[in-house]
């Protein structure tokens, strides 16, 4: 069965970052290219170079990827050549195998936002598209507005992405810019453009979702002939966001109207790692992951209906459209404890636990977690929070030491050089066997900066535990996760604290409460706990 | 022009309450049902009398709407007769005009999941439809996976709804109960349905959104011939959730494609309550707003990129599929590093501020943005703080009072019960005009728990503002998000803070530190400067 190729292209790093609240370092943009560069995806839209400064510096030393890395930049203005345009230099200069240039089709946007007129325009696109290629750059016309451009005045929208087309575009991407436009249009218009003779194999699409329709927007223009396709992970992107292509790549390569009609670079092998990529872009972002998100969000394979879930006992395929497992992702069954049992097992045998099938604490660990999880808690994320919340319920877990009391200040006040500075001191009181011990620690970095109530209350804790302290000498906080998990002032705080030691041992443990500096308090007790757990050390008595 | 009827079906009291963390009360029903009413949907599915308490008891004092109320239910069960089936007869004794009733076209469903004969399953579907009917209700029979019944088993699909259509329901409603067809599966399926028999304007399209195209699977079935549209305010549902009524009620009332076509209840004056209606939505069920939703999020009409901005100050139409204010909506012009001059002016002018084109405060304005952006401030989900920034550097931003200092203390510690308790105090040393003011607050809610330190800080500074208590009384917290911009626990935190006034005015600032608790305050220093120069009182003089 021979398939068509059907190309992805991803511009997370680009129309992702039009996101509002969304602001990538480059650091971040890094790593996002190589989760997207994991996947199998075509090409991957870094940025525009010279338009700000992480953009530049993202280009200045780029992400080594198995996919094309493209440059964005818009065609060249009127009343220069493309050659002496210094804002299309800056994006060649940034040297990339491909360049996507975005140019006006909509007739008023020529005349009215840019204010020249329609042939200089054509011109442009034209002359632009035509350096490109002179210097050995596949090019990409990102045709602006060409729907509501097609509708208001088809014969100058096809002129100008015929201008692309003849000067040697690679792509002619047709961008629904304003997201309005509907599938039915879509469909239309993307055959018309193949009838005014760009074939199929030459035309992507980009799509918004202001209708709830960049999806399905996308996919009727690869019905109707388009071979190439533009999205963001998690359907980031300007106002209600881009296509999505978390959604669109099981869609393509999971429904058999697509995976027997179409080939990608994204294999079923790949698919299976898409829910652990989504979540690590919210990571990177500190973005609540959305449940409802189709295929990878937490409740899109959960089952809350009664009927639904009898059905799916006997047979899962009876309401479900794939198998989660295929994205990564996994069944829950919120009202029953069966599934979540032979997880339970699962996981603690992986911590070298064996629980008898029949065991009794088994439910009631299934409980306890449910019961915290709404009270704000999230295992999934603090495995280490789990293991000592499962072991406490198995009589594995000593009392190391009691916490008698702590107490955090922070001040802001003027310092002898009559400057505004912040300052926060911590005092922690242990039990350790019959010793009471006093700690007292302040928060200040090298420069003599505060570092904040956290810093010092871990700084405390951590002074003086006494035997144990060997045992914690090679331990540090290596990241701080916080989240509010209701809205208000009065909102549960959510702290995930992530921590390392001399082995290179990575444990994440979690803390809940109103109040930042207690939920804080609790992570790092956590912490402390399971280094003491897993390194065998013996409990001093009481 | 003579439309046809297109009519409105809201299930959000009963598939939106299959929503993973959705449990309405009874009273929550009955404030919904008031809004989707409001809309001017055609019918409010109220719910499963006999199903579960909550249900039972909406029914037993039914809200008043000009919507026809339905009770839902599921056909009856093989071995008796319609008249002696409990669960059906707790449906129909709800009293209600309408009856929607569930029930089985796929035949492995029936054969596997019902475990009986395809005849036994045709009859129940008739039978229970006939009662209904006798008893003089309008009959609606959703037909459950009638698209993947209609794959595997056409005849037997037909044959199922046919039964239905033949016993007089008033709606057939085709159901993607997996939520797993393809748009263009939809349409082909519905016109074949309607080839075998029963008429457009006899079938209901029920769709899920786990291909993210709930709303296109429904416009699909729509322009198939289909008259009538199940879904839910913004896309609550089992798993990925319905169609969104939220995004398809301004799709079909604003786009000509379908305005033109079809009438439905919903007046375009109606849909300028829409934004007002989801947002509540969300009040009630204390979720955050999702900023991407089409048509009412808040990011909806948010331009980031500059060149989008710059057109959009000569024409708003060139980046905008629809007036924001048709739906209840408003342009947003973010700020952020990204953004240019002509963004800055527009934000100015709308903030009352009209700058000169060659002003040499504006770059500087963009570079002190672009700085603290560096440092980790967000000014596009901080619009006041943006607007003090660039007021200060025109010189517009009196200076209303001088912070001295101010402590905050975070304890945990055994109370008399000789429970561990944690309490917070802040101190906050004001000097207003000549005057000094001392303020002391602990943080704890009604019932006597502590809710840390920022609360404190925030109970504290708004306790005593002297003169201009008067114009902060009516301000509160509604918002607290904080975010790590580095890794570490020497990070930096960015917390941004939400806050309304009486007027319903509300307004995000941010504050940025190593500190959290610091970070907080200068989030609410911003805040509360913010509201007293917006109110426009007079400084003290000093």
């Amino acid at each position: 069965m021979t398939r068509e190729r059907l190309y992805l292209y991803d511009t997370t790093l680009r129309d992702g970052q039009q996101t509002q609240g969304v602001q990538f370092s480059t650091a971040e943009k890094h790593q996002i290219a190589a989760m997207v560069d994991q996947l199998g995806i075509d090409y991957i839209e870094g940025g525009w170079p010279g338009a700000n400064p992480t953009d530049s510096e993202f280009f200045a030393s780029p992400s080594q990827t198995k996919a094309t890395l493209t440059a964005f930049g818009m065609t060249k203005r009127a009343g220069r050549s493309a050659e002496n345009d210094d804002v299309l230099a800056a994006v060649l200069n940034a040297g990339t195998k491909a360049v996507c240039l975005v140019g006006k089709t909509h007739d008023y946007h020529v005349t009215h936002a840019l204010g020249i007129s329609l042939e200089e325009n054509t011109d442009n696109i034209r002359a632009s598209v035509a350096h490109c290629v002179a210097q050995s750059r596949e090019a990409h016309f990102d045709a602006e507005h060409v729907f509501d451009g097609y509708k208001a005045n088809p014969d100058y929208a096809l002129q100008a992405i015929h201008a692309a087309h003849d000067a040697g575009a690679r792509w002619i991407v047709l961008c629904d810019t304003n997201g309005g436009t509907l599938p039915s249009e879509i469909r239309a218009i993307t055959e018309a453009v193949i009838a005014s003779g760009i074939p199929g194999d030459r035309l992507g699409i980009h799509c918004h979702d202001d209708t709830g329709q960049a999806v399905a927007c996308s996919l009727a223009a690869v019905e109707a002939g388009a071979r190439q396709i533009q999205g963001t992970l998690n359907g980031l992107g300007e106002r209600c966001g881009n296509a999505s292509l978390t959604t669109l790549i099981p869609t393509l390569v999971l429904k058999p109207a697509y995976a027997d009609r179409f080939e990608t670079g994204v294999t079923p092998d790949a698919v299976r790692g898409l829910l652990r990529i989504s979540r690590k872009l919210d990571d990177i972002l500190n973005r609540v992951p959305q449940r409802s998100l189709p295929y990878v969000g937490a409740s899109a394979f959960a089952h809350k209906a009664g009927l639904h879930a009898s059905a799916i006992a006997k047979d899962p395929s009876t309401y479900e459209h794939i198998d989660p497992a295929q994205v990564g992702n996994a069944r829950i069954v919120p009202m029953s404890n069966q599934a979540g049992q032979s997880n339970l097992r699962m996981v603690l045998a992986d911590m070298g636990v064996a629980v008898a099938r029949d065991d009794t604490r088994l439910p009631a660990i299934l409980d306890d977690i449910k019961t915290r999880e709404d009270a704000g808690y999230a295992y999934d994320s603090a495995q280490a929070s789990f293991e000592l919340l499962a072991r406490r319920a198995l009589g594995q877990v000593p009392v190391f030491f009691e916490v008698k009391r702590y107490r955090v200040t922070v001040e802001r006040r003027k310092n002898k050089y009559d400057q505004m500075v912040s300052l926060s001191e911590a005092v922690v009181v242990l039990k350790i066997g019959d010793e009471k011990k006093l700690s007292v620690s302040e928060s200040m970095d090298a420069e003599g900066h505060d570092r904040g109530p956290v810093n010092a209350l871990a700084k405390a804790l951590a002074k003086d535990l006494g035997p144990y302290q060997g045992a914690i000498d090679d331990m540090k906080l290596v990241d701080f996760k916080v989240r509010i998990t209701q809205g208000g002032t009065e909102a549960v705080t959510r702290v995930i604290i992530d921590s390392e030691d001399g082995q290179g041992r990575r444990w994440s443990t979690v803390g809940v409460s109103p109040n930042i500096v207690d939920a804080s308090f609790e992570a790092l007790l956590d912490a402390v706990t399971w280094k003491l757990l897993r390194d065998g050390v013996r409990p001093c008595p009481t």
